[in-house]
């Protein structure tokens, strides 16, 4: 019989590590090890994740890499940023495969760091050798590696609107607005004023609307993609659902609507968790009909009046925004099918 | 290989039946093989259900019986009452596997159909040859029966609740009230005054406060464990929520706490979908951490000062109260474990 | 031209605090002189409130009693328990009008500070001076005093739910289950882990379920109504509305409607804020029909059946429940009409 | 004393006209004499607005303009699009005064009622007699109108956002994409499938993406300011609050803040109903702090990385976007404040 995968959580007491570990409770070819929580540690995982009581019986343990990496093959840290960069070197020189939910291995341009992310980064030679998790793009680099960088929530929605967009070069302009809409659970565990129910509730709240970093792994990747500058803006707006977040990319750009169809079409031909909306009844995407799954539903609208192009894309940003990306991009990297793990519908309603 | 148990779904345009879609999309031993909408009839399934594209690529088709008998071995039938019963006996008559959703086979006795549905039940012998799908009650017969009919939401949730306590014999008096807060889902797929959403959202509404129909299959289940008159009252609010039920079984009785977990802990012992929850961080069942999964979770309150005890019972009222049961009801009576197919973490944050 | 009364706030940067505020920016009657806050010092009020911008431009100020004396003749406290009945007594003492919302002046029998908020109460005596600030019980007491405990709000939904029933005497048992439903707005500014938006929203979740401390004051309140020892078990949840409580009052009664009703209508007859639902389209409260304004909507429904009789009983919290009340109440004490500066309708949809 | 205006509402069984209703309450010039409903013709206002039990105690009657007229000096129409056009010529031709909120005389330029409305507009002479009701910018005219057309709450929104920026020509290109996040209350009070809670909650789901209408009103109010051809895409996005809207406007351009703010504070400088919104803790514009009332906040960013410009502007649809606006109108074409009646602060939270 085939062995499991070893893996282990390091941070798993927030969201992203709690839907982590939803995914690994079913996934039938890893086996989950280690998870840590500094501020949990001793304590059973079901006291913080009370979803997952009956079904994950490990207690939390301390962030000690030694004994990690003896109990595991693969770590998935799911820190925040600049913390993350603090482990995943040691990780690394152990021989370990690891999948960094944070952006500390996002960017290959180490400057980057100093203008989006305020600090000088340590390891510029590391980033190189990391692959951004997002399989749509990178799924052969993917099989090939043991280091991925997960991409963000409101990137990954914004890259797989503009995609098919930019790779086609449809359009002549490679300068885009990206109004994203994101529900609470986005801003992860920790309470906060803003996130304070009373207040979150209800509200239809832009934020870091000037600047929002998720725009640099965004335009890396769509450059790459469009070999030339891709700039996109990023604006981020609160609303009151948990889970979902839909990308309005917006552009000036005037198109018939089977051109913009049919280069989506394919570029995406043969993914799996990509599916195109168009039809009558659900003209566009909604991320409310993706929820608990790994899709990202992508349509568009065009406005010829104007010359606009609007490309819609919705996720579940916890899932194809977080965990469920980073364990679709793991699944290639050690040689399984992406969606091992991952056929979960998404609810409806919910 | 082993083949399939190939199922067809009578009425699947409505939530429940679009939650037993979801279930059978994954479900290793079920073969999806019909699903019939009198109104879509012909349109693809993802047309009704957007979660299901590229999930299932069935259409609906018409409710022919003779073409389901040839296609299907089981039937799930998300009919409405009174509908439901139209169709039920022919199937029997076919020696089909059924599986009832509806109301109209879960009472064993006929006046009560009068008395609480308003109309005379045309198979009064019928009714008998149905178990009541609640496997936490009735496994075994689940095992040895081809006839299902599966309980609402309400009544799971107040029965659930109730059941240790009647069956312990631990309180003297076996009269109850079921406080219950209801999501919007469990209203149905149909559009009405009260279920628009400006009227719905925020609204605190009790409803049908005056006889609900659930409290009939309730008693007659409770009155059987207790094997003596168990009365209970169901008072449902909506509530704004979209999944999700709390019962608050409220009744007059002074006990200590050790006491009431024991009796419930002893009457669940090895039942896989009931979770008991006790505890500081989260003392009580709360349906959230439910959301998705077929879990039931119970819980207690003991106010000794006044000699109350409340029994909070917490379900997704789509799947355990209504299509995750029909589920785990007929795993058994086709000899699977319980849970196949049903070992789904709840997610969080929903 | 006669003067207006000048009024100041001690703790204005909560929600009961912010709701005052929302008050007296339309009052005609009164002027707002100072609010205070110790966090928040010096600081503009619309910071805190945003929705005061433009309406409201104090600033807040430190809570300095020599001052306040000096520019207010009435005090308004938004302070947490036991913190109140650190400043009430000096206040009284200079002769100042003072509306205390905290818990620290509503129970007339010290003994119960201990058992209920575990405190010895400093100040027995000043507790037989406060009136408990419910105008529909105590009208005549609010005219002619300065001192005025305003009441909880869940004891306010439930006290307004059972007094005409338990004046009436048309029940034989004393004893009642008000099992609560309550906004997120009730548990205050403050943010905390249960109050996070991804956790509070779509939870239907019990707490204080072993206890509530608002059954102290309402079982006071009854029992002086029914010149007899009335018992209350106060069972609260939370839910996802933002604004709104609804109490649904259980007791084992067989009584006919007509019955309900009379004493219902006789007792609060020509009480202004005071509303008999009842009827086909919206047979019974709901709190999302009052939001925003100083309404009680009371209703009821009968199990014949089963004996059983709910009151239901729907408050906006911060108003009823909160600031509105508190207003009612010293609009009577300074000889205005009761609803001065609270016509306001409530909105819908909301 | 002096004499109140008698106003009708015609087509009060909406949200809209339900909020004129809540508004009418408590204006202390007008004096409400006649709202009509086909639907419920002879039943009491409160059946369809709970809210206003006990505060109206009119009955619905039947749209019979002959009888309007006896007892109304003024009208406000809150139908639907094609019907406002068939009473309002009539109840000009008597000199009444109307407001009318459909979009029926809101366009000066008749063949845009082809182009956008789909209809041969019956009376083009009529529509250069309406004032279009936006008071920021239509102030004098409204002073001296007994005809007054009400925008619409995304016009509304779009305009207010986009007024200064046009007006002060701080942009050189005049193309604008308004992306707006809607609540549901903005539909309207008939329930569809997409207005069914379960579909509606915790959607984020774009509509009427390829030409909404209400571009032609702000395209034709936009212009008229700039002196020149502004065109604006405007692109709703259906979230599941029940009452606001944002619109998040999007431009290339460089601008410092300094300017940006400049110029929004010097347009709208005395105007009652704008808050400009600009800081540290609430930096940018959120509907919540405005629910209940006539505010339209307005702020911006600005993302000179990439040369983007975003104005945002927030309202209550019902209130700014609706019924508050055009009692604002009405208010200065009966010569009184603009304010008058409508200094209700904003609900928080809500």
């Amino acid at each position: 019989m085939e062995s499991k995968v070893r893996v282990a959580v390091i941070g798993g007491s927030g969201y992203t590590g709690g839907e982590l570990l939803r995914l690994m409770a079913i996934h039938p070819k890893l086996e989950l090890t280690v998870v840590t929580s500094r501020e949990y540690n001793g304590k059973p995982i079901s006291l913080v994740h009370p979803n997952l009581k009956g079904i994950i019986s490990l207690n939390f343990s301390e962030l000690n890499i030694d004994k990690i990496s003896e109990k595991a093959d693969a770590v998935f840290l799911g820190l925040p940023h600049k913390v993350s960069v603090k482990y995943v070197p040691d990780l690394v020189e152990r021989g370990m495969r690891v999948v960094d939910l944070s952006a500390d291995f996002r960017l290959k341009n180490p400057e980057l760091y100093k203008e989006w992310y305020g600090y000088e980064h340590p390891y510029p030679d590391l980033l190189q050798k990391f692959v951004y998790g997002l399989p749509e793009l990178h799924s052969e680099e993917l099989k090939s590696t043991k280091l991925i960088a997960s991409p963000g929530c409101n990137a990954t929605a914004t890259i797989l609107a503009l995609a098919p967009v930019v790779s086609s070069k449809m359009v002549d302009s490679y300068q885009f607005i990206s109004d994203v809409k994101v529900s609470s659970s986005e801003g992860g565990a920790q309470p906060s004023e803003g996130s304070h129910h009373p207040e979150r509730q209800n509200a239809i709240r832009p934020y870091e609307a000037e600047g929002h970093r998720h725009a640099a792994e965004a335009e890396q990747e769509l450059s790459n993609l469009a070999k030339g500058r891709v700039k996109v803006s990023i604006v981020p707006h609160a609303i009151s659902s948990v889970r979902g977040a839909l990308a309005s990319v917006h552009t000036w750009a005037d198109l018939d609507d089977m051109t913009v169809w049919k280069n989506i079409a394919s570029f995406y031909r043969g993914k799996k968790f990509i599916r195109i909306i168009r039809g009558n009844i659900h003209p566009y995407p909604d991320p409310k009909y993706v929820i608990g799954s790994n899709f990202a539903d992508i349509g568009f609208a065009t406005e010829h009046r104007i010359g606009r192009l609007t490309i819609f894309s919705a996720i579940d940003n916890l899932m194809k925004g977080a965990a469920g990306q980073a364990m679709q991009a793991f699944n290639l990297s050690i040689g399984l099918e992406e969606d091992e793990g991952l056929r979960l519908p998404p609810l409806r309603p919910a």
